[in-house]
């Protein structure tokens, strides 16, 4: 007997706890309804550095050892340290490991690896393998726009339906016991594809795999969405949204409409220049900074009990978009609960 | 208490199994040694697909399948998928991963992510959360020349220091019980920064790394290199094999001068066109061929009781390199052992 549920998910005997989270954000992220929920702001989208990658390198250790701060725990305590990030070969989460020193999982799910991190660090934990581990992701809007479609100096008109990469870092720490939610569930996603090709509409290639991963959760569980406070997926955006929502209705007969939200719609709602912005947010960091700073206090608050969280991931590849191939997505998602 | 041994090491209470493996290469690799013990060696890089990604991705599959075919079981029996690649965005894991339909841990660690699988694959199985997992790896010559370096059609002169990007795919089966070598120890690496920022001389780079892993898994364990009837570390050729033994004899003051060696050496040995190699074989699929295949071989027929694999992955990214930053590097550790 494992700890299996159906053919995607398990329980955690022992649910490890979220003890701290860091979240930094860049300039253009202080105009979300969050602002005061995250623990810095950059004022600018280079953070005092010469490239945007070495920027981001920044937010994410920025992002580390506020998690770390607040609980008073030098990077030496923390058993192993898993991230990734958009950048290629995840520069950002390598050279973030190397000044941590903190023995290092790279894992890759483009915007799913926060969750990816989740269950994995989870894994790790409740495994009995170690006592604490820190899991972190970031994305910043100039480097991925640079290396995924144009650089932003181009100025290049965006589409209606074009999200925009959040600039800014996440990490959370799990610990074996302390207070903060606990992570009962972990739905591991496959990859699916339904034929989108167009790398600037990640939001419509994201949805069949956040509805396929959302479906499976209840399925694996025997959980419906009436056992959530809040379901929220990480970066589908406006058009992705509403599709996630019509699939999981339609596929498994699932009405979402009372309690799920999207973090790529949350996170610049209501913002001065919609222009900007069009369809959402995306980017590793868009779920991370959401959750670990606004969702992550309203638990701590029990303002909400149980939330669950699913980060979507556009497997997107320059190479193989040039070649002519559709853009594969995954979706993970974790239960959490206060208890 | 946890089944964690010093800073960086874990055992597992039940150790798993790899009960199967596939090893498929290319043409160029048929004058190796080993060319017997590799289940299939295509005929042409380009493996009948239209480019060099393709045909890596096939590579992928193929080592999947055979690995799967040995014990006759489908993908739909296997229940979690670990891979990554050196391509960018892992486009090989993730596109192998939407045709096997399994769930999937994209996980990345350059050329160490062939243990990155084991471990994180026997984590997932020691710690109860399921019964059977399958961990995949690929590199290819022409797909990562031309990503990393040159496109191989410039003929580029090769330094005398360079190696060769093995092409090919291995893939191993994880379970939780069976006949075949068990996974009794992990020793994961950190990242590691010596200083070296030469794309073209990994070895260097990574053999701090690979000195790095040896001595904290001796220190961590209490084991020493008498302990292992062979230390394999993943590709660091022969520059990098030369350091490793002077490091881990310095640093941790261990002798390995009788029991160590290195797929990147031991792959090319001997063929008659050494200008083509250089320094000896790299990339994710030249420890994963080398140890699924002749080394796993010799394991089950007990020729080999206990084996140290060390899996080295220099984490280069052109990006970075262009920014004239170093080459941070990580090896990760598995000990395996026939009972």
């Amino acid at each position: 007997m494992t700890k299996k549920l159906g053919k995607h998910s398990f329980y955690f005997a022992n649910p490890p706890v979220i003890i701290s989270t860091g979240t930094v954000v860049g300039p253009f992220e202080r105009e979300s309804r969050f602002k005061d929920d995250f623990d810095h702001i950059f004022d600018e989208a280079l953070a005092g550095e010469s490239s945007f990658e070495k920027a981001e390198r920044k937010m994410m250790l920025a992002a580390c050892y506020q998690a770390m701060q607040k609980i008073q725990t030098p990077p030496e305590h923390i058993e192993f340290f898993l991230a990734g990030d958009l950048l290629n070969q995840m520069i950002t989460a390598e050279f973030s490991a190397l000044e941590l020193g903190i023995p290092f999982f790279g894992i890759y799910g483009a915007c799913s690896t926060a969750v990816e991190g989740l269950i994995m660090g989870s894994v790790l934990i409740d495994g009995g393998f170690c006592n604490l581990v820190m899991a972190a992701t970031s994305s910043h809007f100039d480097s991925a726009e640079r290396q995924y479609r144009y650089p932003t100096e181009y100025g290049v008109k965006r589409k209606p339906f074009a999200q925009r990469t959040v600039t800014g870092a996440g990490a959370a720490i799990i610990s074996v016991s302390g207070e903060g939610p606990v992570i009962t569930h972990a739905t591991v996603g496959e990859v699916v594809d339904m034929g989108c090709k167009d790398p600037l509409n990640m939001g419509a290639a994201m949805a069949p795999a956040a509805a396929s991963t959302i479906t499976q959760h209840f399925a694996d569980t025997g959980r419906s969405p009436t056992d959530y406070d809040l379901i929220l997926t990480g970066d589908l955006g406006t058009v992705g949204y509403d599709l996630t929502m019509k699939w999981v209705a339609e596929t498994g007969g699932f009405d979402l409409s009372q309690n799920y939200q999207d973090c790529g719609v949350l996170i610049y709602e209501g913002i001065p220049r919609p222009e900007q912005i069009q369809a959402g947010g995306s980017g590793c960091a868009c779920s991370a900074v959401v959750f670990y700073s606004n969702i992550y206090k309203r638990m701590c608050r029990r303002e909400l009990r149980r939330v669950l969280f699913v980060a979507t991931g556009a497997l997107l590849s320059p190479t193989s978009s040039m070649q002519g191939e559709n853009i594969p997505c995954i979706a993970h998602a974790v239960s959490l609960e206060m208890r």
